[in-house]
């Protein structure tokens, strides 16, 4: 039988990979209204936005009370303030999307993304729900193996990214400098929203072994 | 006279402090590197984010060690909780004085700043560096007042940002895409420094007032 403390260990990492769902469907959704100019849709993403700030600020009194009631020691500790920075992490994440919703609003009823650009959007809001599913299972089951893999998918996002720079500084260019400025902008928040999911990874890394937290940047 | 435990809060703070004055370091060797295209000075802001990266990896050791031995409760629990997210913004600021670096060693010899935009870049050099200051001093005294400053410095960041943007996207631009993709995703970074910095003034209202933290991004 569980003890009231785990309990309460495990809802808050359950509360952790409730925000990668929120996240996904933040980045999906802002994906697709980037792609079909629906405004009504951005708007939404928009404005959910709070409740992923809603439940960070809420891990933040969970932590405060697990640790003054509870006083976890050793792994649990790490466990709760790594988790933490996760919740960060993944409010950023929250925020990124929210940039990408952005993005579709300001060119409505144009969308941001001209037409052969499409296809290569689409693949990074792929990439970005592969990752951040990826991310609530490293998450759930504390799978360092599984956390390597979030390098590999990062690696597939930064090729995306480098592709759109090579379309939008190609001579076949014929957008203007405003749209370019927009694809770049749109792409760096993906590559940022899945540099993010490998920053979780690397904390579950730490939580699970106890080996310093590697924050390099590639 | 103090207790070791109030020695030991006091260090953590001081530890923060620190981290305001590399990051400023950084970001000031960064513009330097960027408008005067100056590939060794980059190449050492690049190089000392290693030391960023290690205080703040420090500081999560010693706010483990600090919650196990000590068990800090309420304001002190919320200060040493929140003292990590602030390291973990610090550490971001770092990060985004590398990426200046690197925009600036990309184009080298030449400046990745066209002549006309160095004094908007400057201008955005200095509010980075008034904008950290007052970081160090609001952390160093939970000044609350002080806190609202951030929003105003970050206010004058958000107008540069802009004036950079009108200009990239002016019709006497004769830069061409690759330049105005560097001078937007170069100014993005320097606007992002100072959200970072608002964010860690609404971290010390919470730490001082024990109201909710604000997560909302204007």
């Amino acid at each position: 039988m569980r003890t009231p403390y785990e309990d309460e260990l495990s809802e808050f990492e359950h509360a952790l990979i409730g925000m990668t769902r929120q996240v996904n469907t933040a980045m999906q959704d802002a994906t697709t209204a980037l792609l079909t100019a629906d405004l009504q849709l951005a708007e939404r993403v928009i404005a959910n936005d709070q409740h992923i700030d809603q439940v960070n600020a809420e891990l933040e009194d969970s932590a405060m009370n697990l640790i003054a009631l509870q006083a976890p020691v050793a792994s649990d500790l790490r466990m709760v303030l790594s988790g933490l920075r996760i919740a960060g992490s993944l409010e950023r994440m929250g925020d990124l999307a929210t940039h990408v919703a952005k993005a579709a609003r300001l060119r409505y009823p144009q969308s941001a993304i001209p037409a052969e650009l499409a296809p290569t959007i689409t693949a990074m809001g792929e990439v970005a729900e592969r990752i951040v599913e990826r991310t609530g299972e490293v998450l759930g089951h504390h799978d360092v193996v599984a956390a390597a893999d979030l390098r590999v998918i990062d690696d597939e996002m930064d090729r995306l990214h480098r592709e759109l720079f090579h379309q939008v500084l190609s001579d076949q260019w014929s957008h203007g400098v405003e749209a370019a400025i927009d694809v770049t902008l749109v792409s760096r928040y993906y590559e940022r929203f899945a540099d993010h999911a490998v920053t979780i990874g690397k904390r579950v890394v730490h939580i699970a072994t106890g080996a310093p937290y590697d924050s390099t940047h590639r």
